[in-house]
């Protein structure tokens, strides 16, 4: 049994204000005392980290003048120096302030629109020079309680818009690097825009350049709509759109949990490590979750190793399930392979097709075995074959 | 106050499975007799609406022979031409008989997925010769309980040729007939492949023909996921994609209700209604709901009645919430025209955008008067202002 | 048409929390300012409520010296003075500070459970002191993320223990107070102890004062669960239990929305309505919301109104709707009055029950005509007969 | 390892409608033949199942005579002899038949009411004659669409007197019977008497003879509505109330799913069988499934012997983490034996209580090291330690 350490090569990276969140929600005060981002890259170097990623207002604080600023990237590059930690990808926060009450790119206010804009403008500069080849844009205040307040049209209107600015921008500025929308349902707002991985993907299909935007899915959030996350990254591969991740656990439909990843929904889990690794995914393996509240420091980092863990168990263990005769067997009788026959054959028209007949009864009575293979994916997970 | 009696040009149509529906569940058998297509339509017609809709299986029960299918449409034909009915959609049965078990466009067995179309493409030629311009496709079945069963990405590949072949065939033929998919998240599959608006908005993509393929949401299959049903149609249309609606009611995430308009989410039922018209959608507004099991023939005819009334009840009340002096007055307080303003001006550069400064704090304390607004709504929906 | 105006015989209450929220959440930031106790008071006087209730810490900031908080409280006195404004209701805010990150009376810690108590025992002097006959608890963050971190039973013990002090403290101190549990099924915690009315109510039977515990249902947590609220305050009076209720909106399962009355699931308030004023319940409409981050304290006081003023609209068409005779009809051939009638008739044997017989096919063939009376609901919420 | 082969001491059962179910749903036909109730037995047994249970018409075909129905029981008795198999519990289809379709104890129709009293007394006696010490009663078609149509107040008066009938019955005739209410939010109908484990348990504390009546709590139904199932059993048990048990898999808020044990939430599942060994659970495990209709005969038997697979797996892996000595540490680093001490010292007093104080900063810092915890169980479940 291997140990399960992490390394560079697995590709963990985690966001800054996932191990520095500070406890802060509707009903509770901070329990945690601020993180520093140099401290954190150190941490998570010790971990096993390969990545860290941040909004601009989880690195620099906002209204920090030049030279704060320049002081604290400064501190943050030479940890990166330090430890080798990469900076995979950059995000901006454009939900915290109160001017981004009703949106960032979708405000109904036009100066808050400009102003959203503006901020990730200022910081693509920085994920560039970060060296950043993934940008994500998280819309959390995009949406609205009432549908009379927002027009849902318009406001796609807008988000094309602000998504073609950023990509003219990035494309003038000749970076390398791509956008990454991260969908969700509800929370902060009543309805977000671009609720699902699949709204998002139909999405970039009408920007100027859809070849520079792919998705960011999060398991949780899938998850609180009842979605299945293995089904929903599945569909952003076949559209080549999984440009990056996000992994934590999420214990059904309910508020957004943000939990450690493999704390939530154990066997969906599993199905996503498989198909990440069986589908060549070479992107990081990004964890997006909030150590709980009752966690002080120590416990910070206890969940933060344990989401590289579980992950590199879970990885083990899908490896281990495909390479069982007896899975390969179940996969046979459960005619998995027959699905990537062509229905049609090559050569064959629709009168050939029209021609065929079937016995509905003998047909009707085929079983699919598919419980027996389930129950050996159970059976791996467990560690009990 | 009107009486709220519908007319053909109102365009409700019906499916003859709706009212037909006899009660059958997962705990209950049926509770009502078999209802005849033509008796179905001659009450319809009745009732004021315009159109009738069908599965194959639904109007010429399984196993028939030609004569007794001929005698049946033409039947239903007769009560077509008696009353002025339409047969504005039609749709194949593709999930009750047990070859249908495991899916399917998408079933793993191979014979399955090419009798699925064999039975699509045999009652698109009906769909044709009744004068349907829309075949609606709901694939059901096409899901799974367990990851292991079946390759996400595989059964988009079968779904796409699946499609890619029925609009082959109806080019072919030269038939003025679109596609509209209908996604549903769950039920009667753990997981339902294309489990929303957005999923399948994001399929149509990929297809040979996506100019030939739109949307069927339905109110209650969105909300089964807690989404906003009136956001997804919103997007459907945004993407020029709604192509046909089913109206029902569903309270909430939970099973399937299939309650009659009007009858779940009231305030989004509102909402939609005033999207709808708004936006000029001229479709059929097509109920597929199912009379709960404690109704005999006289509640089916009831409830089906009230889900024309209850659509001409918010069609009134939508209207005249447009129409209010002191909307407009909400509306603009509320920001909503501001956001049909492009963010960044005409001869604006991304440097003038970037030399702007915004007061933050200022903005910050800027209220939206939403709750006004949605008061209104609600005021007009129950009728007290 | 009545203008709806609310007056103190309506009894409507409010939390100080609820007009004085800032806005915080795990997203973002505050965006109104404070707002003072007495000055609360005044608006809430003008707008028509009755009362106010609060969170000791709502009231007396925190770490108050005791010339602080006689100033606050003197403060507030005057203003109810002033206004003849009431206090029918105080709690204890057991949630917000870092010591209550594991709960409060079931925190795994004994010194927290101690602080606990005595921050209840210390607030109840001055609910009593102030005239409120009811003492609302909510626990919400005493629950777990994880089984394995807290014993439920135990938890379960260590509650009752606390109710058990509390109720004799009341008795000893011969106060005129009874105490109302507002059960939550999650948020902030992943799971909360006694998450519906059901919970709750089953728990207090095992008090050693049950008849001075009851209950405070609160709309949304209901129906973050996906359950009935009707149906939860509906069980609430038949065992005697609805001490208090707390009123807002939510749209279905997801995080708590705390939206203003009326604006969440708008058929299930009207029928909410109408068995309260039915059952003569005659404590006080308690609003329990947030008015959403989006507005000022213009839009805050606007929302305030509209609970009030949507809680009298839905009153009205409540009682027209029990006053209609055709409703009166429609109940009789729905046979709702039926089951009033005991199954078992005043003299009748267990053996004179099993000699009847049924005709299963003719009782299985009739219809209880809900859709009808259903339809005449709607018809009154819309105003349209 | 072991390998997991079940004998009759580890108390597995199963409803004879699970492995017989046909695959009838809303949308789907039957997919496999009838099962013969003494074939089931013999099934059951060479599985290692200890025991198998029925509804009435599960096991007598409706409508048989008195030969029939002999010739049946009597074939089912061979069974039971020749198999050593028991009949730990028997329940009451008060579902299927048309006449239920307003529910069986709390109908409308009192006429339906009766004959549903009439069918639970029947059918106890065969019961009693078969050995069951457990009858549980299911009420699935109790319940509303709409609010107007039952009266809920009346509905539990009317379930009241149902149960105190039943009970007098079992009492007069001296049957070592208990009744176990079995809950659900919804489905068949829109929202479901006794929603919850929390309803049913305070509902009972209103009988004439609440101790005969206890629960038999459902898996899917409490996950169907977003609750914890682990912690909804662990009330039960702390009320004395946890008479039977069904075990499934659901995976999340939607229709009832009635998977296989394990196969839903399998994280929740490890802490339910660690919660049911801790407490000295030692009634029946009873699986209450539905094979997917994805699976032939065969399927449906690997389906069944599944759930007692997992069973023991998790009952190994739950006991190894109780012994693990990190697990230990763990355990004491989260304080949670701390819960188990009063809150209140053995002689101590208000006035004592009242005089401690805290230090709120030091305390607030203090972290309960649950991650590491929680992880310890996930390591456990994984096999990986």
């Amino acid at each position: 049994m291997s140990n399960y350490q992490p390394a560079p090569e697995d590709k963990f990276s985690f966001g800054l204000w996932t191990v520095g969140w500070r406890g802060v929600n509707t009903f509770g005060e901070p329990v945690r005392p601020p993180l520093d981002g140099a401290e954190a890259v150190y941490r998570l170097a010790e971990l096993g980290a390969y990545g860290i990623t941040f909004h601009d207002d989880d690195l620099i604080p906002p209204g920090s003048g030049a030279a704060a600023r320049d002081a604290v990237v400064g501190r943050f590059r030479r940890a990166l120096e330090d430890t080798g930690l990469t900076v995979p990808m950059v995000t901006t926060n454009l939900f915290a302030h109160p001017v981004f009450r009703d949106g960032g790119f979708t405000s109904n206010s036009r100066d808050v629109r400009r102003y959203a804009i503006r901020k990730v403008l200022r910081n693509i500069d920085l994920a560039a020079e970060l060296g950043a080849r993934t940008y994500v844009c998280w819309g959390g205040q995009d949406g609205a309680e009432s549908e009379a307040a927002k027009d849902h049209r318009t406001a796609l209107d807008r988000l094309r818009e602000a998504f073609d600015i950023l990509c003219g921008y990035v494309r003038e500025r000749g970076y390398d690097l791509r956008f990454a929308i991260e969908p969700k349902p509800n929370e902060p707002r009543g309805d977000i825009l671009l609720p699902t991985v699949g709204h998002a993907l139909a999405f970039i299909g009408e920007l100027a350049h859809p070849e520079m935007v792919g998705l960011n899915p999060e398991v949780g959030h899938e998850q609180m709509a009842g979605l299945n996350f293995a089904h929903g990254v599945a569909q952003a591969l076949w559209h080549g759109k999984l440009f990056h991740i996000d992994l934590n656990g999420q214990r059904g439909v309910k508020y957004d949990q943000d939990l450690r990843f493999g704390a939530g929904d154990v066997k969906e889990a599993f199905f996503l490590v498989d198909l990440l690794e069986r589908a060549g995914y070479d992107g990081p393996r990004h964890f997006d979750f909030k150590p709980p509240r009752t966690e002080d420091m120590d416990g910070v980092w206890t969940s933060a190793a344990a989401c590289m863990r579980n992950y590199l168990v879970l990885r083990e263990k899908a490896a281990a399930f495909r390479a069982d005769p007896e899975v390969a067997e179940a996969l046979a009788a459960a005619r998995v392979a027959e699905l990537a026959e062509p229905t049609l054959g090559p050569k064959e028209t629709l009168a050939d097709l029209m021609a065929e007949e079937i016995d509905l009864d003998e047909v009707g009575r085929r079983g699919y075995h598919f419980e027996r293979l389930d129950q050996l994916a159970l059976d791996h997970l467990f560690g009990v074959r």
